[in-house]
């Protein structure tokens, strides 16, 4: 390339970026501000003339998305020599590129039936009465699964269909990988359950009843936030009914939680996993801002680090060591219950109907056996008729418990019937990852027993936002996870994990 | 025009229509909810990304309203006979015009340079050691005074160039009204505030000085807006530094008050005014929206109802003889001062420096004071530099005192720095327009005096929304206040009014 080349590719690429810049603006504003004073601060009556509004920049997003030139410009670079390019802006053609693709390969009369049958089918299953019954939700779910077989045709597989769904939510792993590592996690954890039933190491969780008032509960997760590392001048803490987070940029990252009075946990939890993620927003470089980069790669590594401080972090010993004296400050009812009670009461294994109210061990049978099904829907292995057969069977087989009915059953979760196939696996690839992350920190981090049992947890945070935040969506989670840790992934650290944990608190 | 024309025509409509909505999707999104967003909840270290999507929006705005296909269907309509189209289409092309040309017919590097000047005028104004001198701001106003005789120029006027400027506020009065209507009405007002001075009858406002909890305040708030009418489904009231109100839509308005816990004055004020022009904002029929019609005519009609809920209504005798008591309940240190007694204090009058500090009387003496030097600086009349000694000695002759310092003086305002030539005439001619409507209110409302004293406010809102609010901007001020009262705007009924009052009070 001479000179003139280059100046005009410079001329090119800012343009894109100018394009980008306003897809952001807009996606900022209608994702996370108006929907974030929706659910917080809007009075009732607002709801009418918002559902316009968000219409209305849902519209102009994929309307400056597929925008001809913006396009055109972006394919012209797709064409370039690796070298050519700085890592940054590869990484935003690419993402733009995907983006336009999994959208452009559907044919707009199909795309337009599939939005308006999501429409209609997620409106059924949120009906107030929901259905008990399978059968009126299932002729909706038989156009969804004929829509799904047809998208991964559009996008394209190597060998099988469902693994173009797992590449759309870029989970990093294929159907081989996946079978491979939840065949694995599958068995060990039926072996664990079998072996928790039998040993008469008994866990007493009778202690999360208790009245516990809501501005303690705020209190409290405040206090874990700060502790954390999470920035109050950058972010804020609200109640609302569903927990989540919205982040209109880095330096404005909103928490959404909320209270129930009679069970800390949900407020407990929201704080370490919606507060992990909170953490990864917030430490995102800024100046990625204006390439859609300044995101995590995909949800399986946000679901990584919301497991790490949920879970491997705020589900261990060293943990509590430092923070239940807090606690009990916060909630004296548990003056009576020792640390070491405690700690195995918020680790305790009972299998459940439903995925939300299940412990971490048993939480990834409720995975796979949404993975199994989803998958052989896709394949053309299962009909939809069979699910609520498939899915009773698969319950009692591998938890021991069979669902009294659909709605503690196949109709519990809204993904299907949203056409969130392959999103599902996401959840415990993202422990996977989570534990592996957690590897690595453990070895480099000097002296990390102490960082936890002392409370200096921003430590954590600052190794995170170093190794993992700051990077953005530069990298795929594939990448990432090989930059991260040396390796590629693998699910055996996940299961040492979680052997060492349940074979002590069950004397196993 | 035969009924393929029709259709055509139609066709247009719903082309323009469709336009104007998506100008007023970004509009309420903008200057309302992430402007409400920044002064409320925004975390501090948001303002830089919110700043940059603010300014987005304002150019897309523009954009949107410069669009040429858009304004030559609009010009296409305004050669049309008025009879081929209906009420409301004929006012939102008039609308959609006349923001056009106010913008249009000034040349674009003239008006880039301007904006230009405003924004650095406005820091310098605003700047933490606000100039006590003069001297610094005098360039930039001298520049600004000089963009405005062009813009005068540039938009046309029949007798006084200022003419032009109260026409872009859509006062509803010309130079010629005001002159003779604020000749009236400042001799009117020196006449009484003379007489108050050798009256031997004073007024004790020492009340106003003691402890008043933020909570207290707050509760007073939401019961004078619950009682006025204010509708909590479809508005809030929050905290933040400056009162005023966003409106989303007039199903989502949310009022800000500011609580000083040494004066209750401020955050009563706020409940009144800022509640009055929400009530407006509530009652304005949502039929409108879509054409910018839904809000009203000008910023003249918004003060005139705020002024009335604030002053007319809000210091009344009748008003207080429902409420005190309430009020005595929520600060008990008024237990010792009578109904009576608060009644005169809170109408005390006392010329100030600072036109914010200043009781209803002698409010409109500062507006006609800037008033008479804007017009003649655009009139070429006065020169910049000679503002100061100008007003100094307007606040001497007609107020009897002056300002210390330029501080207190004619730096006070923004205004000015602001380009808001024109714009402070609406506050007086506002009161005007109120006291008009009030006297039509009191004769068509059964039993006014008894529905005030009896605190059935909200029947003032019925007859507001009925006869002012619904219609939103179909009207003009002119239009409007004839429409209302059956005659032109006339001042009389506003001296009337003060002259009724004060003289009772002051025992003249």
């Amino acid at each position: 390339m001479n000179f003139d080349e280059i100046y005009e590719d410079e001329k090119k690429i800012k343009r894109i970026k100018d394009h980008v810049k306003k897809i952001e603006y807009l996606r900022s504003t209608s994702n996370n501000l108006l929907y974030w004073d929706k659910v917080t601060n809007m009075p009732a009556k607002g709801i009418e003339y918002r559902a316009e509004v968000m219409s209305f920049f849902a519209g102009e997003i994929h309307r400056l998305s597929e925008d001809r030139e913006f396009i055109e410009l972006v394919e012209y670079f797709a064409g370039k020599d690796s070298e050519e390019l700085d890592i940054r802006t590869l990484a935003m053609i690419r993402k733009i590129r995907k983006n336009h693709e999994y959208i452009n390969r559907i044919p707009v009369d199909e795309y337009k039936d599939y939005i308006n049958l999501i429409a209609r089918a997620e409106d059924i299953w949120s009906s107030r009465d929901k259905p008990n019954d399978f059968e009126v939700i299932k002729p909706y779910l038989e156009k969804i699964i004929i829509h799904m077989r047809n998208f991964a045709n559009y996008w394209g597989y190597e060998d099988d269909p469902y693994d173009a769904m797992l590449a759309y939510y870029e989970t990093g792993v294929t159907v081989k990988d996946a079978d491979a590592m939840f065949a694995e996690l599958k068995e060990f954890t039926i072996d664990m359950l079998n072996s928790i039933r039998k040993s008469e190491n008994k866990v007493d969780n009778s202690l999360f009843n208790g009245f516990f008032p809501k501005e303690k509960q705020r209190e409290m997760s405040v206090d874990i936030l700060k502790r954390t590392g999470f920035d109050f001048d950058a972010g804020r803490l609200d109640e609302g009914t569903h927990p989540t987070i919205l982040v209109n940029s880095s330096s404005d990252v909103r928490i959404i939680t909320s209270y129930n009075e009679h069970d800390f946990r949900p407020a407990l939890t929201t704080a370490l996993h919606e507060g992990g993620q909170a953490l990864y927003e917030q430490g995102i470089n800024p100046e990625l801002r204006g390439m859609l980069l300044a995101e995590s790669p995909s949800l399986v590594i946000l679901e990584a680090i919301a497991g790490l401080y949920e879970n491997i972090l705020g589900r261990s010993q060293e943990f509590w060591k430092f923070y239940y004296p807090k606690l009990q400050n916060c909630f004296p009812s548990l003056e009576g219950v020792s640390e070491e009670g405690f700690y195995r009461a918020i680790n305790a294994v009972e299998p459940s109907f439903v995925r939300m109210d299940a412990d971490e061990l048993t939480y990834n049978i409720h995975i796979i056996i949404r993975y199994e099904i989803e998958k052989d829907l896709i394949n053309g292995k299962l009909k939809v008729e069979d699910i609520p057969e498939e899915w009773n069977q698969k319950y009692q087989e591998y938890l021991g418990i069979c669902p009294p009915d659909d709605r503690l059953g196949v109709l519990q979760d809204v993904h299907w019937f949203s056409g969130y196939f392959g999103y599902f696996p996401s959840y415990v690839v993202g422990s996977i990852y989570a534990a592996q992350i957690h590897r690595t920190l453990k070895r480099e981090l000097i002296d990390y027993e102490n960082v936890v049992e002392e409370g200096r947890w921003i430590e954590i945070k600052t190794w995170l936002e170093e190794n993992v935040f700051t990077h953005g969506s530069i990298y795929s989670a594939q990448e990432l996870i090989y930059l991260v840790t040396d390796e590629n992934l693998k699910s055996e650290y996940y299961i040492d994990y979680l052997r060492k944990k349940y074979s002590e608190i069950y004397g196993i």
